[in-house]
């Protein structure tokens, strides 16, 4: 691929400084430039290296001004990390793949839109509807009755169980799993009987989900993953949550039966939520953090295992690593 | 499905206040009701909804009154939402699947019982045993040697190593991992050679395993699960671990190596446990705690990071939240 | 198998005594032994079934001498469970499989060394590498431009995307998805928009991967597992992160984007690891600790909430244990 640095300056609405003839051909880390790359400087600790790359053109801060001589050319742009992020499509082959692959098996009454692929070994199972656009990678695996829509992307080995929807423009990464059984069993005398799980789950549009993720059905009603909601790699999802609009959570969290998250939600990784609470919109929840209770209060921030308010449970932390001084502290009040 | 609440009543052992002539088609939530659907209140918190819901017919509990007029008809009932998880397998169809999909591949010498279901795109290994009743779902893989009992199910894509038994009336998710090596490494000079790990993983009767969870065969001997045993998604078993007759784990929860862990036990989601120790039958971790010694007594419940007594946890984080103050408690002590 | 206990002397570098002329068939636990069996002492606190035990051999301790008489001929060594695990592989089949199932799909430009093994249903992609005497065992999927090196395993249902490339001697487990996208997104007014992922995973020579572990693929550039780590189950590595030589990391850990780990580091599981942060070589990470800051100290040694040396933190804990005798001192102070 060659781009010359002109249309990238107008992809990214920026001001060339330098050279503005030249051509690219691939991006690559400032500290670890290639020739004929394009390159960016966000964080100032790395300028050093913007005067000795070997990169041929570097997005900047419209404001940064080189202290010494630069043999890239600049361009010149408001936020330069989230505009060279913009690009980096140029850089990769997007070629749609369509068609459906001989070793797959297809069932009775399948609807397939336009420009569907169904990769290698996939099953495919009775009553799906796959919309136009959709590329299902090899191995998946989608159940009877379910849905999948429009322009989105399954990777290999997703697994979506029966009765589930998928909605447009959803990106779902490897061994992923869509509606398996809710953990759900009713104590008997010495053990426990299996509750039936006859709901489903349902992900509406611009989801992504990340590999190894697990979603759980839910035992009556939906599971439910709203729109722009972006889940990491092993995330647990139990039965009958619900997830609000552009919640992002990170990997390793888990949560438990029934609970409701808010909109634009922000969830670090190895976060324990209980079942059967409520989180408010805008909330920020810490990495580790164990949160037992609802969060009512929007925008709140919280952390620690259990969670309260982000700033408290940074000096109470701030004590605790002191508790020996602080012992001493009162052994030497009541010698007195 | 037409059921009649005549019929619900009979296999819940309920009695029916209202209209018992009329029938149900499905199931709903109390607070999301839908026409003609079967519903429960067991929560007084939701009993509002009874007042307005468009369901047919409400379990409740024995001695519930309501205290306007209910168009539902009632059945009253001990512990409604046991009685009413009890029958939902009702209103789901659970027509057995038979028959060995064309395209799944069945090595020599394997041992397939009656009315077995293989879907689409398995592997079966050479000397598998598969008992009465059994479905096996797509995309599975079960390695040389292994057998799986009777009446039990493993959704898509589920992994069985080797040399493993699973036995009958179990469910196992899809993307399970039964079998894979123990962590196992000695160290060298300058790195570590792996210790081969030629046991197995011995899974008993009535056992259900969640998707994406990883069992991992014992160094020499087995891995055991035993009868009754409910784990949930994304939790490691490491090599040589027993767990005890109906116990039951959460999501996210991690087992080290040889450790033993008892009956009826009950443990939280994101829990750690270290290898080489016991824990006791019913014993209560909750979620999050790291246990790094044996928990002997019975019964025991314990929390925290290092986990120990609950209520003593619950206390010291009391104080820990209110740190600031009582340091600042002891300034002033300090100035007089 | 039938395995004169005089080749094991010798593989052991061992002495026999007790009867030097028998064989062994199989290997078993001291506690738990079976007849013909080799088993091992190496904690004392296991001596007592030394003196019952139905195994024909047992390799101690070079110095260790029986207080009672024992049936079994004894084999001294250094290192008992050491050496005992490094003879394993005696008693497993290591017949190395061979060929390419018809059941598999090999797309075009596919290269494949000697002696290669393709078990069933796999998918190969385009101009994929995959180099002699590598097994790929059942379902699993290879993106295409990825390659595999020589002498490497990969068991059922392992998920290769795209342009990846894996070194010699690699074990990956079941479920393991190498490459899927970091979780990179670019906020926008009201949601987020994905930034594409154009870089790949490498993992060098001697790398374990446990089940269902999940690495992402660089944003650009490239996620880097160094020779001779061995990561356990259900781990995250996100993008762009870097694993330094020999470091072993425990089942349930997650390290976020663009962190940096050195080499020979011991890390337990449920750590939580910070993006864009170091850690030096040596370090060693207690089981749930967080780790928010760079650790530059070699050899250090972290745990806790978030983590801090741990005698520091042990001592801290129990302080922390003891805060309501703590804040009661303080209240007879303040009555005083």
């Amino acid at each position: 691929m060659n781009i010359p640095i002109k249309k990238i300056a107008k992809l990214v609405d920026g001001t060339i400084q330098g050279d503005d003839s030249t051509i690219v051909t691939c991006v690559s880390k400032i500290d670890d430039s290639k020739k004929n790359s394009l390159t960016f400087l966000a964080n100032l600790k790395y300028e050093k290296h913007l005067y000795k790359t070997k990169a041929t053109c570097i997005i900047v801060d419209k404001n940064f001004e080189p202290s010494k001589k630069v043999h890239a050319s600049l361009i010149k742009v408001e936020n330069p990390y989230n505009k060279f992020a913009s690009i980096l499509n140029l850089f990769t082959s997007n070629k749609l793949k369509k068609g459906i692959h001989s070793s797959s098996f297809i069932s009775k009454n399948v609807q397939i839109g336009n420009n569907v692929f169904i990769g290698a070994k996939c099953f495919i199972d009775e009553n799906v509807i796959i919309k136009d656009n959709t590329m299902i990678n090899a191995n998946c695996t989608i159940g009877k009755n379910s849905t999948i829509g429009k322009n989105s992307i399954l990777h290999s080995a997703v697994n979506v169980y029966h009765n589930c929807d998928i909605g447009n423009n959803c990106t779902i990464h490897s061994g992923a799993v869509i509606g398996s059984d809710g953990f759900g069993f009713a104590p008997t005398k010495n053990s426990y009987s299996k509750i039936k799980q006859i709901g489903n789950v349902v992900i509406k549009n611009n989801v992504e989900i990340g590999a190894n993720t697990t979603i759980d059905r839910a035992t009556i009603g939906s599971t439910i993953i709203r729109d722009g909601v972006k889940l990491d790699n092993l995330i647990q999802i139990a039965h009958n949550v619900e997830i609000g609009e552009n919640t992002v959570i990170a990997s390793l969290t888990g949560i438990a039966g029934s609970t409701k998250i808010g909109k634009n939600c922000m969830i670090g990784g190895h976060v324990a939520i209980n079942g059967h609470i409520k989180i408010a919109d805008n909330v920020k929840i810490s990495a580790k953090a164990g949160v037992t209770k609802s969060i009512l209060k929007q925008g709140a921030i919280i952390q620690g295992y259990w969670a309260f308010d982000r700033i408290k449970h940074q000096r109470s932390y701030i004590h605790f690593k002191k508790l020996p001084d602080i012992v001493k502290r009162i052994d030497k009040l009541e010698d007195k």
